[in-house]
């Protein structure tokens, strides 16, 4: 097992070391289930009281708390615990599933796609005609991508992720597990007689910018026309849906489940949480913030914090769940009267 | 790059065209978007008011609307502008991914299956034992369609759909990528010491109609006893949930992330929106629209429209909404009392 | 067409026979649609006054209903329908899909991989280094498993399912199609200029107890460190979240689109209605039942139950749905004064 130093850990954070600093830690685990050989995190006082019973060797400590490794055991001091969280756990980060090298025997690349230096290819890929496939790319194995899209130089696509044709993913993306890519929009019209939908073709493609990473199961839709676009750094959770022709700004989160119906649009460094949902043409502004299980109806300014349904400013929604507890009995005062 | 003479977009659409007949277009954007060889859409004084700074060659425009294309541009006048799309985007459809001819030498097909006429099944696709596949239907690379299923003529089902056995997809359909048809619906019963779940067997199918399409990600789980099924023409957007026993009639549209519990119904030509529930054993009325995010815990006529939780007439729950802006008043007001 | 007599199901279900014992039926269906070699089930008087209208040849009926199978009919009494009617579909259980026997020549098997006696491996599957496939599983085609995971015996998987690298899946589970287990959890912090968001390493992985099931299209996240959990007997709905670190006990439910955010805990035998949300970090008590579309925002006790968004004692969220209709009025009449 990889074994690393509490000491190395310390140098990593720029931490403060108190207590034993020979300790060799194997991995990092919650405090009331951490192993002798494993580090462990207290970023609060409810976590503090339970270090005497936690079985970890070592901890990394919120400095402002008052509290001290005993005998045998490490502390790592730091300014905030949660974030020497994110450096520690790349030390301990294991490599991933090898695949390659190249392309595997039993991946189909059809001879007019372009596959980039040092790309590798899984089992059973199918990259369609004219796919161009960036350096260093990694597709693993059952992995679809369809005639003329492209996927950027060091981008990761995880089994069963569908890219259909003429879509664009950019660098550095990751795509998690059996996400859908391109698929058509929902857009029918009504037949002449009333009776029918008759389809809308979509034509339009998928614009995904560099440093995206979508979450398992999600799906962004092929635009009408032109592109559906999600810009550069932004990040979706699992099970997501992007209908067509939405814009998403650069450095959006959109949480889990979370829905966004036709042509909305995103502007840069929006929050979405979870199976939140927002109606068609409606553009939530920069730095918004909609809170989980919020229906949004209409425009969202910059920099606003909603909840509820239909969202509501924070803190009114907020008003509201109080006071509807209330209402039960406010009806029937009425009704005395 | 494909052109088309904005004289044939004119026919096509049977308008009245004004300005310059001799533009040539090669393909669609929106106004604010469109490079100089591009047409553009104005069914609203909004567009009308963005023409001058657009670069678009020229616009399909409404009727309604006082606007002139100004110099070397040109105008189609229709009565409908949404609709005139819909064609147009058919003139500029391309031409769908290549698969074939017939069965790529990956694709395994178990020898009882019977392949129709002029179908094409791609790279990695898996086809079990006397499944049957319709003359023309065309199997985007790694589908998987398990035993006694039959897939009608030409029906298109795109990469990671798995249909499992013994069910129904029929004629002129389109499956999107990663949709799931047949999984075991979700039913247990209590062990009779009442601490464990026991799987109810789910020996249904499920049995889909003709000209039906479903999005990425759905699921139509398989009857628990008989079919689950989806009628005529109806249309499901991605990650809907239908659960076992349900039956959607004709022409239905189906929001994405909406779901409806086991043996729910839907009569023709119901609407629902995105992320709107439906819980099971209710019928939904022909003709009903369900807004958007809202909760069906009971039957609901024909032809009536509602939203909220728990859905309500629409009217009335905008009257709701409208009036819980006044409730945390409403509240002090009581207890100052 | 498999035959069996109405005498052998009433044995199987431990009934009372009463009229022709010589009656072969060939399945199960509703009683509004059963054909005439057809067994249906009356479980209310509603269904009872459907008997003679009904094609059925038999039936299984509730020791409480007053009613008689008349002429050439059959009925097996029993004090729970319901119940008996699991018994009768195990009768009528079709055979699987038939893979195998062993690995399929189109499957990909790292060489380190450890395949027990017995197991099915469909066309197309890849297995990585290091797994171990347990005795009896059956992994139907397009199945993806990364390095070093393990699935247990007996346990069934359906094709599309992704199942990443270092997860944990128990004996005698069953994963529908395209689940996805262990793709990286949500979990990303500001750059120190705030611009932008990086991705904080998730190195933990899934572990799924014995006996769960997983429906078509869910998601169950890797642990950011240690792991995800599911405990035994456990079962999960189609297109469900579960997020990174989520502990779930034994014999829970968790219905369609239900979604779970990261750290959230449900204690053993809780159940959860579809579409219901339950946000981090929150605790729900053991045998508590969370109602459909409810939002869970704070700890629940062990045995409540809970409906409505935010999530509240069940009575008391009818209480205010039936008051909140009264709610327009109330601010009409306070507006007056």
């Amino acid at each position: 097992m990889h074994k690393i130093s509490i000491d190395e850990i310390n140098q990593a954070v720029n931490g403060t070391l108190t207590g034993s600093a020979a300790i060799l830690v194997t991995g990092v685990e919650e405090i009331s289930e951490a192993k002798a050989d494993q580090l462990t995190f207290i970023g609060t006082k409810k976590y503090a009281r339970m270090w005497e019973q936690s079985l970890a060797c070592a901890a990394i400590v919120n400095d402002s708390l008052d509290i001290e490794p005993g005998k045998g055991r490490a502390f790592v001091r730091v300014a905030d615990a949660d974030l020497a969280l994110a450096t520690v756990l790349q030390l301990f980060e294991p490599p991933p599933p090898a695949i390659g090298p190249g392309t595997h025997p039993t991946a189909v690349i059809e001879p007019t796609a372009i596959i980039g230096e040092g790309a590798l290819i899984g089992a059973g890929c199918y990259i369609g005609a004219r796919v161009e496939i960036g350096a260093n790319a990694r597709l693993y194995p059952n992995v679809t991508v369809l005639d003329d899209s492209s996927i950027g130089r060091d981008t990761i696509i995880w089994s069963g992720t569908v890219i259909r044709e003429r879509c664009r993913v950019g660098n550095d993306c990751i795509l998690q597990p059996n996400v859908t890519i391109g698929a058509d929009g929902f857009g029918y019209r009504s037949s002449p007689d009333g009776r029918h939908l008759v389809k809308i073709p979509q034509i339009g493609t998928v614009w995904i910018g560099d440093g995206v990473e979508i979450g398992a199961g999600s799906c962004v839709d092929r635009g009408k026309f032109s592109a559906t676009s999600i810009g550069d750094g932004t990040k979706i959770d699992n099970l997501v849906q992007i209908a067509h022709n939405c814009k998403l700004g650069r450095s959006c989160a959109v949480a889990g489940q979370a829905g966004m119906a036709g042509t909305a649009t995103l502007e840069d460094g929006v929050m979405v949480g979870g199976s939140a949902r927002i109606v068609d043409h409606v553009t939530v502004g920069a730095g918004a913030i909609i809170g989980g299980g919020a229906g949004v109806i209409s425009d969202v300014p910059p920099g606003k914090t909603l909840l509820g349904v239909p969202a509501d400013d924070r803190r009114q929604t907020l008003r509201l769940w109080a006071a509807q507890k209330h209402l039960p009995e406010l009806v029937r005062q009425m009704r005395k009267k």
